[in-house]
């Protein structure tokens, strides 16, 4: 069976997140029946991350293998007239080894976190960023998250419920930039575990707000204590923007 | 009565367009009822331009009067809770003396058109660009923009049924950029005519996917003849940006 890569963006408000399940609509959800409708049997799409309730998706990746060969502009059509009206479009498509898989194969994830800090509510990007209704200082901020740079034992930023094996991980990039009226905050690693991202943004903010310092921040994280950790944000802010896989392997 | 400048952001997706009427929501519907809740009397909201409908504002000017004073962040705040859930936010509330007019003291308004052109319809930016599902030429669109600045007569570029008392305007900005994914085209004047950007984008687009050349959108300006435009544009993609008003004069 020919197997497809999809590269995919969503708007994640709508959705219960991005795995199947039976209590309401989810990505992955519609994406299968979107891929049925094409070919007429229910497929298995497998995502690189599980994104939740409310996180959006710039540059997600799927992969799922189909019963016989399309053309791959014909699978990334189908499916964009059939998810309709969903806010899910596949950006492309192209054919992949069997032996690629969008989870394992990936060697690094990338997110972006959109912060309004400003005291009017958003008009125009309501639920695509986290509105803070005050001012955050965000060189503080840009000063303090550099500080979780590096391979560490991310406890304090896990959920309670999170199943990664182990809480040592390896965070590539964390940095603080000023865009336009937001404050954007970029994140690369080979994983990320469970409300991770939402976890280490919620503590930055703290920062940003003068409540912490970034002495604090860092103490936050050698604790490898749960109950160190800062409020963790909303998920309308956050976005999984980019997948890499190994070069030329597929 | 004193009279407030209120500073506006709105998506303009759920609303028949600024102006007041009685077929359904409008914006400035909208704040008339808010500010009533406020001061107990329905007061005269009046903007520095009438969006259409599905238009978008990061920065509309309004003008109100009020039977008593208020510090101006009660007004904000108490206009901002009340519009609730309508995407509308007042950015800022400033005392302004009572010659000052939003419409008639505005020198200069500003305008933003987002284009994404690709094939895959916008999942996080659904009705806040305008989706053309081609690559469009940017630099051609770039190259060519440049002949409408100026003092024209924009007959060809202005709706059937504006109002507008002479079609001659001075054009002082009318250029392209691209902006990660999307082609922005920022305009300014002292003022617009009824549809005139939205004309004058659709005119631009033709040269984008090359069935214009330069000359032709130029041809088309100056014989000032409306049959000359291109498809007007949808109204999702433009945005009216920033309203100017005399330096200290408020």
């Amino acid at each position: 069976m020919p197997r497809y890569k999809l590269t995919l963006e969503y708007d994640g408000t709508p959705f219960l997140g991005w795995q199947m399940q039976p209590l309401g609509p989810s990505v992955q959800g519609r994406l299968v029946d979107a891929v049925e409708k094409l070919c007429g049997v229910r497929p298995e799409v497998r995502g690189a991350g599980r994104t939740d309730a409310g996180v959006h998706a710039l540059g997600q990746v799927a992969h799922v293998d189909l019963p016989k060969a399309y053309k791959p502009y014909v699978i990334r059509e189908a499916i964009n007239y059939h998810v309709r009206p969903d806010p899910i479009a596949v950006l492309d498509v192209v054919e992949v080894p069997e032996t690629f898989d969008a989870r394992f194969s990936a060697i690094k994830r990338h997110y972006l976190f959109r912060i309004l800090a400003r005291r009017a509510p958003p008009a125009i990007d309501k639920f695509r960023v986290w509105w803070v209704p005050q001012a955050l200082d965000a060189e503080r901020m840009k000063a303090a998250a550099p500080q979780l740079v590096g391979r560490h034992d991310f406890t304090t930023f896990r959920a309670a419920g999170c199943q990664a094996k182990s809480p040592v991980k390896t965070l590539e990039r964390f940095d603080v930039s000023v865009v336009g009226e937001e404050i954007h905050v970029n994140a690369s690693a080979q994983s990320f575990m469970h409300h991770q991202m939402r976890s280490m943004v919620g503590s930055l903010k703290l920062v940003g707000e003068g409540k912490w310092t970034a002495e604090d921040l860092k103490a936050a994280l050698d604790a490898r204590d749960r109950s160190r950790c800062g409020p963790v944000t909303p998920p309308s802010g956050l976005y999984l923007t980019k997948v890499d896989y190994p070069d030329g392997a597929f």
